[in-house]
């Protein structure tokens, strides 16, 4: 079993990765005397594929648990099924010890850690990330949030769990979308901070895309790494070192939010979000054409799409114009400037966005 | 100007207290830099009163602002009046500096903090509290919260001020029974750590209930103090040593709910609170009659009342049973020991507790 920690003096907590680990999850926790209740929150199809032995492992430690269903999209992020997992947590809690359990990917863990972060004033929670999108990324790091109408994540606290669970065996059963998704964080990982990463990317397709274990629990292991030393430098992004971890979002954001959030998922969009970073780094001579290559062809490899088909450019600006992450109504842009480095840039011109975006779509 | 810091590392704030500082605010906050754009969140009736005011003052010195008001009840600490309070504020936002200034009493202060805490994972907000109560307690040390239809404050945040500005001079058009309910808080503050405050309660009541500048400015003074101490040393209740500041909360509370909200008001209800836990602690032999009979007679000096009417026995010991506060489902409670001395002791029971309530209850 590897073991990352994440350093934040009290709000400290491990980062546990193995194979089937899943299966210990009782002894782990029960290591950490979180309490004797759990309100696990996770979807139907979880729930039968994983909850049952999960409770069973907790059982074995004398933790009692119970399984609270949500339906397995964006749509779960809403005030409406908060409020209703508070209401149900609230009934079972009854002033046990209670904790919370997040089984799921990225939309289960945000919303949990949100219900986790404002119920009571603050109560523990663990993530047990079931995608490859959560494992490497949204499960670390205390950002929680649910979804507003009017955007995507407006509302949330930072609020860090008390351990995460990474079983990587879990991403067998994942379906193929999904698992490219989580791809394209990985060659984010790569492109900002990790060239050697980005080598093995590139060399070892076949035995990542089929899940090899050892080259999984490589990659796995070294994205959380990247992403567990960030986050203890900046852990509300408030000093631009968490900020790095954006690149490809910006755009990627305006693309999901012009698409109505299904026409490309998270995974999809911010690989058509790197690409245009990188073309707008290229057009002001920060990137060069070699290595704007290089991200594309990468991107392609992993069956990423490279172009934006569909979307009117009007919408994607617009969109682009809400990104909470911009200071004071300026922009702001995480841009390559090699291979395994980026660079902060803000105020970039209108006018070169659109072009860099209009260079890799086919937007009307 | 009097000015006490609450130091919390880099939450760390000023308190200001004058009469007649909100007149000072627009340049107090300026020297905060806090934003360039304020919403201040309050009710119709301070709207007309101060709002206009407080907007040219900051207007003043250069920053934009913006009033949205909730009801002036118990009722704007609902998730809806919270959702379209965000709603709202996100329209103004668009990308400007935004904090938020809550202004009114506790009501006001719990629900800009927790608004302040979510939205966008968290922005600034300052305190002006327009009550007594607000202004000596609530509106300090960073709780904030919104209730459910099944308890109060179920829901809330940690979630620390960038200031708080106290102006004695908004009393004076306090309706008599809101002002008595802060005079609660403050017979708690010298009940627990200040005997010298409690003889000057004592001794100075026709100053005090007439509002006299001194006086009032000399109690608030103290009030704010202790309970910035108690805040510095454990802000997130954690560790025993906040617990105190909850003397006559524990009844009180289940006073309040079991009597529906509109029987007693929060100051009353811990009046009520603060002698039957005192009474407990006279029957465990832990405080002297003399004491016990202090502490009656000087809640009923202010007026305030000493006895329960009216209200189901029944009903206030399930109420007390919901206590969020209690741990692993043990009851809790913080028993005067002196004047000026409280104990926090666990698993008193439930007989002696039921015996205190009747003794000052007309229950049935």
């Amino acid at each position: 079993m590897k073991i990352i920690k994440l350093k934040l003096k009290e709000r400290s907590y491990p980062i546990y990765i193995e194979e089937g680990i899943i299966a210990k999850s009782g002894s782990l926790l029960r290591r950490l005397q979180l309490g004797s209740d759990a309100a696990i929150i996770t979807n139907q199809y979880l729930e039968k594929k994983i909850g049952q032995r999960l409770k069973g492992s907790l059982k074995k430690y004398n933790i009692s648990s119970k399984i609270y269903t949500v339906p397995d999209s964006e749509k779960a992020k809403s005030f409406r099924h908060c409020l209703n997992l508070i209401d149900k947590i609230s009934k079972y809690d009854n002033n046990k010890s209670l904790f919370l359990i997040a089984l799921g990917g990225g939309v289960i863990g945000d919303l949990t850690g949100f219900v986790a972060s404002i119920y009571k004033r603050g109560i523990a929670y663990i993530q047990i990330p079931t995608t490859l999108l959560a494992q490497i990324d949204s499960a670390i790091g205390g950002k929680t949030a649910i979804d507003l109408p009017i955007a995507k994540n407006l509302i949330g606290a930072f609020h860090q769990p008390k351990a995460v669970i990474v079983d990587p065996g879990l991403l067998k059963s994942l379906p193929k979308r999904q698992l490219k998704a989580g791809l394209a964080e990985i060659i984010k990982y790569a492109a900002i901070k990790d060239k050697p990463l980005f080598s093995f990317l590139k060399n070892n397709y076949k035995k990542i895309i089929s899940l090899d274990k050892k080259a999984v629990e490589l990659i796995e292991t070294k994205c959380i790494a990247i992403k567990t030393r960030i986050v203890e430098q900046d852990e509300k992004e408030k000093k631009g070192i968490r900020t790095i971890l954006n690149f490809g979002h910006t755009i990627g954001h305006a693309i999901e939010s012009a698409g109505g959030y299904n026409k490309y998922n998270h995974g999809e969009a911010i690989s058509i979000g790197m690409i245009c970073a990188a073309q707008i780094s290229h057009n002001l001579k920060l990137l060069r054409e070699e290595n704007l290559d290089k991200i594309i062809s990468l991107v392609r490899l992993y069956g990423l799409p490279t172009r934006i088909k569909g979307i009117a450019l009007n919408k994607i600006m617009s969109s682009l114009a809400k990104d909470k992450k911009f200071i004071h109504g300026r922009n702001r842009f995480v841009l390559p400037v090699e291979i395994g480095k980026v660079k902060v840039i803000s105020n970039i011109p209108q006018d070169a966005i659109r072009k860099a975006i209009l260079k890799h779509g086919s937007c009307y």
